[in-house]
Order: C-alpha cells, then sequence, then structure tokens
C-alpha cells in the first residue's frame, strides 16, 4: 500500500449558509496585546472569514489565537503579538452567523478514516494496538522527505541512550528531518555524550556512574560557552556524532528555548520564552508533520501552534500530521481531543520508538 | 563480545566461620501448613545449611519459604505445602551463628558487574538507557536457546497487537521459548485474534472496533469450552497463528492460572491458585531465564519463587538471569530491589520490547 | 442539600416497540459451562426478555454473563454455573428486535445529571476537579448507613499506613461498612499492623524498617494458621485494632479471594478464585453502593460483577453506585466506560481518600 | 510532641585535617559567562573554603554554581551571572585536600533522624505511610509561620479545583505562606476561577463544561492585560476570592514566570526565564521550608536552587525543609536524592494535599 494524502473538499461557498451569511467583523485591539472584547479565538481547524462578500481563509492558523485583517489578507495572531488598533475579527459563533466559518471535516471524504479519528479521541493507553501506527507512519516519513516537511519536537530522554541517540542522528542524516524543537537539556546532554559520553554523568551505554560524573554537563555548558557557540565547540572540539551534531553537518534547523530548569544555558538558547515561541513557529509554518517525543513541556507549545492543515505554494490545503509520543498515558492524552484525522498518539519509551523508526524507513 | 556466564565461587568450608559453626536445628511442624516459632524463611541466594558437620545447599530455593529436611537433603518448602512433623530449620541468622549461611555473592568475582548491580538496585526509569541491556539480552537468549531454559510471563497486552503477537509466535517457533507462564486473559485474547482477528473487539492492526465486537472474546472462549481443550479448539476451527497456537504447535507447556477478574474461564485454566503456583513454580524449577512482561500479578508472583542461581544435572551452580518489562516504573522497581547480579528492569511498551527481541536475535 | 436518589421510570410497555416485539427466544446449553452460539449477553443495565407477552425484568444481572429462564424468572449465570439443558436466551440485539430490551437511561430524567455522566465518560486525571464528588459521596454514605448496604472493595494500601487504617476502622465500627472484598494481602498486612505494628517490616506509622521486618508477615501468617482462623487469632492474640479486627467485632461480612501472588494464606482465603467469584457477587447481589480503592485486580473483577441497579424487597428499582478509586488514571478510567449515572473515578491515593472520607461523614 | 529544630555542629577546624589542608585557590572567570576549566560546583551543603588559614561557609548555597570570592566574602553564582574575572574557586575534591569542605552531616547528632533520611533516600511510593510525614509537617508549618519563612511552589492542578483554591486561600490568609512561586498557567486559571468560575472552562466545583467555556481563560487573561496588572484587574472586576486574590491583599510576593506553553501572558509573567530565575532565587533565599506541589518544572528547578541550610541573621546554622508532592512517583522521586534530612516526597493528589494542610494546621 502506497502512501496518499487524504484530498481536502473546500466548501460549497453557493450554498445559502455561505451566501445569506453577513460579511464578519472586526475591531481595533484597544491597547497593545489587548483583542477587543467579543474576539473570535481560532482554532486547529481552517477557518473562512467574509469579507467583502468573499470567504477567505486564514492560512497560518493555529489554537487560541486572534484573526487580525491586514492588506487583505488574515492573519492569525498572538495575543502578546497584537498592536493597539490591529483590525481583530469578532463573533463567537462558528457556522457562519457572524460571517465566520470554522471547517471541522474537510479531509473527511474516505469513510475509513472515521475510525482512525475516532480511536483517536478514545485515548489511547498502554494496552493500544499500535502495529498499524507504526506502518503508517514509516510510508508517512518516505513521503514527507520527498514532498513535506518534517519537524521534531524532542526531550532529554532521546539523548540519555546510545541506540537513540543514533538512530535520530541516522534519520537527521538520511534527510528524514527537516527541524528540530528542543530545551537546554536536551542539547546539552546530547553534546555531553559526545563530548565526554555520558548523560548526566552516566555512560550512555553501560549505565555505568563516572567517577565526578555530576561536572559533566556543567563542563561541557562551559566549554560550549567559552567557544561562544555549539558550531564553534563542535569544531574546536572535533565532536563527530550525535543529534545536535547531526544538525548543525546537515544544515537542520534547530530552536533551543529555556526554561527555568536550565542550567547553563547554552548560547543558542532562547532566554525570552515568548520570542522562543515565534522562533517555534516559524518552524511549525512550514512543518507538514510533527512529531514529539517524551516532553510534556514542549508537546504542549507545539500542539497549541501547529493547525490540521497548511496551504501549500500552489494554493492547495494538505492535511498536517501531529503525532505524540510518550511513555505517560497522561502525556499523550492532554493532546488528544484536538478533533482531528491525522493526530495520532503512541505510548512507548521513546527509546524504542526512535529506533523502531530508524529502521523501519528506508534509507 | 561472545556470552559468557559468571562463574560460581562456591564458599570456602574450611574457613573457621563454618567449621566452627554449630550444627543447624529444625523442629517439626506443629500442624499441617504450620511451621514452629523461629523458622529460618529462604531468600533467592543460595542457602548452605550445616548438618552432621556438612554443609548442604538448599538446591531448588525462593523466597519467604521454609528449609524442610527430609532424606539427608534439603528442601525448600511453601508453608501452605507442610505436612505436620515435617522438619523445619530453625534460625533467623545468615552468617552461620545457627548453622545457616546465606550466600549473597557467589558470582562477584568479576569487578565489572558490580556497577550493573548497582545501577539496578538504584531503580529503572523511563530515562535509564537500555541500549546495553537490550545487547545483552540478545546474546543471553541466544546462549540460554542451547544450553538453557527460557520462560516467559505475559499479560494480556502481548496479544493485543498484530505485530508483537507475530512477533512472540516467532520466538516461539525459533526455540527462544521454553515455558510460558500467563493467565486466563492472555490466553483468551491472542485466541480471539487468531479467531476473530480482534482483542476485546477491536481489531489488532487496525485497531478499528467490530460491530458486536463485545461479544468476540466470550464467543472465542465459548466456543473453545464446546470442544473441550485448547488444542481441540485449534485443530476443529483450523487456528493458524498466535502465541497459544505457536506454544501447542511446539509442544511448549504453558500454565494458565486463574483469577477473580477471569470470564470463561478455558478449560485449561487453573481454579485453585494455590495448585497453580505448585504448576507455575515446576516450571521455574527448570527455568534459566525468566522474562516477565506487562503483569504485575504474575511478575510478582514469578519473582518470589525464581532463585538467584541454580544447580545443573552436572553439579555446578549457575546464575539464573531475571528480566521484568513493563511501561510503569512502579511495577518493575516493585521487581528491582532483589539483590541480584542477574535482575533487570526495562522500562518500555512490552510490545516494542517484544519485536525488538524478535529482530535481535539469530533465527 | 440532603440527598436524594434517582426515580427509576420503567420503560412504557404499551409502546407500540414494545407490544409488536416477538417473544425472546431461548436454547438450551449445549453441555455443562458451555452456552448456545447465539446467547445473549447482559450488560449492568436493567434487561426486559419478553416471556409469553411479559417483559420480564433480569433481577440481578451483570456483565457479559447470560440469562437462563428458570421456574418462571430470569437467573443472570455465568458461563462456568451454567447446567447442559440451562434455557439460555439468544439473540445480539438490544431495542426488542428479538424479545430482548436493554434500558440504558431509566435513571435519567433529571437534566442536570446528564453533565457527570458525560464527565465521566471523558475520563478523570490529576486535573479533574473533585470536590463536589467528595461532597456527594458524603452525603450518599450517610444515606446508605441508613437506607442501604455499602461494599468497599480494597488494596493492601489501605492498610500501610496508620491513619487509613485507623480511618477505615472508624468507618467499620461507625455502621458505614456492610461488606468487605479484598485478598490476602490486605487481610495480612492489616493484621501485622495489628500484631506486630509494620506493614511488610515497616513501621506503619514512622516508616522505619525493623530489623528482621522481612519475617514480620510471614509470622503473622503462620501464627493465625496456628490458631486456625483470624477470629481465633484476634482471640488469642487480643488484637485490639485494626481492619478486619472491626469487621470481626462488628459482624461485618468478608471476602477474601487469593491469587498467584499470596504468600501463606490465610485460613479465611479461597483457594479456588471461581468460588471466591461466586462468594464476592453474592456480595455485590445485596450492594447499593460499592467503592473500589487501590487494586485494579479486584476493582475491575468486581465492576463486571455490579450492575447499575438493583431491585428492592418492594420491588423498587434503584441506582447502584460505583466508585474507583485509584493514583493511577490508568486503573480508574479502566472502569470509566460504563455508561453509567452512577459511576465516579476518583484519582488520589487512597490513604488520603480513605481519611477524606472519615473526616466527612457523620458518626 | 512540640516541634524542635535539628541543632546544627559546625566543623571542628581545629582538626588536624582543617589545620593541615592547603588554602582554597581560585582563578579568573575567561569570559563572561565562564568559569575556569576546573570550577569548584557546589551542591546544597554548608561548604566551607579556606581562604588565609579561615575557613569560610559559603552563605547563601545552591546547587551547581560556582563560588567566587568577593570583598571576603563568598558569593555562591550561577555561570550566567559570571562576569569576566571573578574569581572563581578551583578543585574538585571535597574533604580539605584543595582547601574545600563540603560538610554533609552537620544536622546529623540525632540517631533517630538516620531513619527519615534513609527512608526518603529509599524512594517514596503511593505505598508508603505518610501519617507521620503529615503530622510533622503540621507542626513545622505553625513553627515556621512564626519563626520562618513558607515559600510554596505550585502547579496549575491547584487551583483546577474549589476546595483545594479555597484551602490554600485559608492557608496565605492565616499566615501560612510567605511567598508563592508558579507560572502563567497557575494564576491564569486561579483568576479564571475567581472571574468566570470555571478553570480551562469547566465549573470548578461541578466540573460542568461551561458553553464556549474555552473561551474563559483567553477572556481572563484579555481583561488582565486590559486593566495592565493583577492587582488592578482584582480591583477593577471586584474579584473576592482564590489564590492570587489573597496573595494580593496579604501583600505575599509572588514571582510567576513563563514557559513556551504560554497563551497570554499575564503582565506579571517574566518573559525572560532567567531573569526569572533570579527572582525566584531572591525568594528561596529567605525561605526555611519550600513546598513544591504538582509541577515537575518548578519543582525542579527550584529544587536545584534551594539549599539544605539556611544562615540566620544571628549566624546560626538552622535546616530548610524540602518538600515535593505529586501524583507520579517519577517527579516525587527525581527530586528524592538530595542526601538531605530534610527532603521529604509525598504521593498523592495535590488537592487532598492543600485541604489536608489547611485542617491540618492551627487558625
Amino acid at each position: 500500500m502506497s502512501f496518499e494524502l487524504l484530498k481536502y473538499t473546500a466548501p460549497d461557498f453557493t450554498q445559502k449558509m455561505f451566501t445569506e451569511a453577513p460579511d464578519a467583523k472586526w475591531e481595533p485591539a484597544p491597547k497593545d496585546k489587548v483583542a477587543p472584547v467579543t474576539y473570535h479565538s481560532t482554532t486547529i481547524f481552517p477557518e473562512y472569514f467574509k469579507v467583502n462578500g468573499n470567504w477567505l481563509l486564514a492560512e497560518e492558523s493555529r489554537m487560541d489565537c486572534v484573526a487580525v485583517y491586514e492588506n487583505g489578507k488574515i492573519y492569525v495572531r498572538e495575543f502578546r503579538n497584537l498592536k493597539q488598533g490591529d483590525l481583530v475579527f469578532v463573533g463567537r459563533t462558528e457556522n457562519c452567523e457572524d460571517g465566520i466559518y470554522v471547517y471541522t471535516n474537510g479531509f473527511n471524504e474516505r469513510g475509513s478514516s472515521l475510525d482512525d479519528s475516532f480511536a483517536f479521541r478514545l485515548g489511547r493507553s498502554r494496552e493500544t494496538a499500535f502495529s498499524k501506527d507504526y506502518d503508517h507512519l514509516y510510508e508517512l516519513l518516505e513521503y514527507e522527505r520527498e514532498h513535506g516537511n518534517i519537524l521534531w519536537v524532542m526531550g532529554p530522554a532521546c539523548a540519555f541512550d546510545a541506540d537513540s541517540r543514533a538512530a535520530f542522528s541516522k534519520l537527521v542524516m538520511g534527510g528524514y528531518v527537516h527541524g528540530l524543537l528542543a530545551g537546554n537539556a536536551l542539547a546539552t546532554h546530547d553534546l555531553e555524550g559526545a563530548y565526554l559520553k555520558t548523560a548526566l554523568g552516566q555512560d550512555i551505554y553501560t549505565q555505568e556512574s563516572r567517577p565526578m560524573g555530576h561536572y559533566n554537563h556543567l563542563d561541557t555548558i562551559n566549554r560550549v560557552k567559552y567557544y561562544g557557540s555549539i558550531p564553534k565547540f563542535i569544531e574546536g572540539e572535533n565532536i563527530q556524532d550525535g543529534i545536535i551534531y547531526s544538525c548543525v553537518k546537515k544544515d537542520v534547523p534547530f530552536v533551543l528555548v529555556g526554561s527555568i530548569r536550565d542550567d547553563g544555558p547554552l548560547p543558542e538558547v532562547y532566554a525570552n520564552v515568548y520570542d522562543g515561541q515565534n522562533a517555534m513557529r516559524d518552524c511549525v509554518r512550514k512543518a507538514t508533520t510533527v512529531i514529539c517525543m517524551a516532553t510534556t513541556l514542549h508537546s504542549i507549545a507545539v500542539g497549541n501552534m501547529t493547525p490540521s492543515f497548511r496551504v501549500l505554494p500552489d494554493g492547495t490545503v494538505r492535511q498536517v500530521y501531529f503525532y505524540c509520543v510518550d511513555i505517560a498515558e497522561f502525556a499523550v492524552n492532554k493532546l488528544a481531543d484536538r478533533g482531528s484525522l491525522s493526530a495520532k498518539g503512541i505510548v512507548t519509551n521513546v527509546q524504542d520508538f526512535v529506533v523502531n523508526v530508524s529502521k523501519g524507513v528506508k534509507f
């Protein structure tokens, strides 16, 4: 079975509900960062706004933002990025009553896919059968390597184990990684693995605790800061392996955003988390498949900024696939109820997941 | 690196602590199923009892039982199997004070292995690096296929997924399974998978819920009971795949023991759990590697009855390896503190684990 | 707000769907323990079977059993309890097509309660607000003390802590416990707590590990077996506190059923788990509120045998309340999708839960 | 039993190991934010540095930082706060070899407390007995209300339930809260609870989902931003209850630090997480008891910056108590191995924990 995207069926705007709908209304933002009281909040689905009798799609959408009309286009903007006077769409209905249409089933034409969707909403657990999800994912990734953009979101656990670290590096080198979002810890422990063969002082293959190993991650950060940047550290210390090393070699963009848990941080890490959100969303805007692994913090952040669709340069609308992989059902199911065909949760140890993927796809 | 067992160094009984120790004492059991008040309770380690000046090893040991002297040998017996008058060793010391010696480090001569042991005692988590454990396990299983006896203990999750079910069947057919301990649910859902392609009514590959699928496991049990036994059901319904099917084809013994959660049960299931314990221990007596997967109930039961060593027919003493695989740290670490070099916990989804093992070993 | 049961509205059998329905059919069981191929499987809801033109309610129902017609009444029977020739209802429809009606919303007349039901089906988590559930439970228990029958199902954790053990004893003495279902471990560790002030060798108040404490639970069992029964042990050793002690003093029936994990077992423990199931169901038949705490094994077993309703001696039908309390969402939500208004899950440590209940109800 | 702090016994510097030790060495930081290669990294314990023959205590310590000599005193400084030329102590030994002494058992004189310490290091689980921990905590809090400084660290779950929200407010009003550390979500949902009676759109008492409730937290943030600050929102909207409201009324300082998961954020939230860390540590410097609840992110952040001791204005050294409360063992045990007498983990739902505390202490 070869992989095929579901086709998007645009709404039929000749229907009465659309032709008789009023134009959508907007009001100016009363202050910077403040929306008008009855602002319309966006979702992960395609949303159309009637402007001068025409239905305009908000092309780069995300959850829990506002829609702003600017230069004949609709921008989906975070509240914190609003400027006083921005024209913000208002109205909280979703079926044309206020000239706004939230289109939840544009990819639904194939009956068989309903089950997937339903299953996901039911919640995934350690007892769910994941065989088909794996098979589907391998096909999807092979397709996306050629035609899409695969964005990975990663917690530090991926760097704690020799095999999963090698497997992810192989995916990077093989073209299966178009972007990486993570925090200071993932990069620190991955570089520690390359520099000193440990993660938090434990050998990443044998699990042995190294003498004075609790210095290892601090020594790594201190050394990177001495060089001034990760690429200079990689060159200066002749680093030859790992997740971050592979991204640097292959020019895969990575965005590292800070948290209050950080030691260091590494020079590339965003200190301002909202600047960090902007940089993350810039990656998400290009992504057609997003895979979040072993990080509740980053997964929820990215889940909120990932829509269920993407408008391609030729104007066609395609699905965005979203995976959340974690050993805890609680984390997986926090992201579950997105009501989207293309969202899937997998409950397992991410070490195994990454190794499986690296063995399942073609190189 | 080719696999090698650690060598057992018997205690040096010419040492003063042994030569000057008194003979061990016993007292008759006052009633059936009742031990004398100061009974000695056994452990997973080799234990020697001084009888008429000679140190006798209790050959087939287990935790939390008593040692009985009978016909010149020492039997490690469950309280419930005691008969009035059985000669039960008494004394609660472990270093010869009462003529009893509990030998905790007979396999410890190689310094390098201490780290393994230490790491295990520290607890395993989703963030532990498991690469070496997997590599070690593959070597161990290849060794045991030729020279040992591999006993698997399994919860129902293994039967809920098409790939893990196929992977385990392959292990059975390939000679990597010498015995299987499970409950009614594992066998029921595995047979349901063979008979109706579902587990609890959900397709084991696509996850789709089948119409009236909640009847499927009951229909399966009802049909097996109609035939009178699992082998007759397999023959009568022309079953061709699955865990239980493979065991039947390869004459691999399996012991199914009941619980209060059971529907049915299947004809082969022990209704009396203590008879079931006896049957399970009969399998454990032969085992040299035990792998418990996704079942707290059975894992703890088997953990309690598995010693850290085995006396081979030629009289040599070898290690028994014990693995506990579960997605929950709580379950894995319940079994962790066995203080034995050869006990290991792996925290992951057992579906991935079984598939990994089937890909990691030679066929 | 004082507590009030929802009223049951019986189906209106004068409706066409009932009057035009055929009589239900039965077939004889072909063998002992085997149902006819198209047997009808029961649910937790009231089910009516049309016999000679009259709709008969299966009064004492449970999940996943068959309905047997005998002496003008309908008995809901486990497959294992079928005798060859028993008249088993057949047909797998639920809306009168085969003369069988499964009535899922007899208690639904009050709109406000729909939300409760919906919320429960959505799953409960550590982030659910439980304040109202607690308040409702206290009112319910006060009502049930006078008018109902409260059955508790308990894992060993309840006996591991001094306060929760004392709190539950207080509930027993105060009349809030009409029955107790548990395993060998709960009783063993509770009696260990009374006899030696420890659970598994740790002080139940200070957490201190006692020297040789690993003998404590075995010593307790051995001593009980010496006396021959729990009541004789309580008398002989002058036991004065604890869960089991309180039940014995107040003549509260308890059913202890064995598992393969047991040491011992205590004399009162059922060795045959299906005899144990029968004894448990005899308690469940009387229960109007069931509270399962910290035991997946027993909770699922009891959940399967507990219907959503009870027929009182005067013929009225009332709700049965079912609570599942566990620290793991996975365990709570396994029992969640019962589709019943009166089923609720609470995610917390059962120590806190029991103490809360003992402080929340009147004495 | 009335509460008493353990006494601190300073090292006996007349001992040979101290008198014969060399002076500690320092080296200048080679660049801003970069330490000399062999920097000494600090711990949670009191550490003494020999300077000109005198042993100086690093008074305000924390984990994984460097010690800087400045104006005759020792400052424990984060790497990111280093300036080029800062004099950083070097040497990685802990027993005077390099003139540095890490003093791990200054509070250890009372034998009885060793057990507590040991128990904690063994890990806490859902089956640990917590009665004594609760009792001890109530006494501690009553003592600290008069003599210490109680700092609370809180995840959003505390604001999701009516009773726990009311309980914490009562603790604030009663003087049991001297500072609060949290993120944008806790403050947002608590204010949503006050403003609209929901958390994430669900009623915080009845769990009912409100129509359009997914707008509620965004409306709350938007309204606070309209006012320009939390206090102005409280005044303008006449807010009368809740966690944040109580802190504002009682002038309890709170520090809110941002993360990539945030909507909004609220005006008071730190966008720069390292500025946020500085503000958090300023609170920690005053704290004598720290209680972390239901937030892995904030708990680990605060755990890293909290030493095991505090130097009081009169120069005496006292213990700092550290609690971590979470429903997940994984989270609790991440913070467990601090090797400190005064660190404790409690595994439960924080709703119950907060209510318990509010009922257990005097008002």
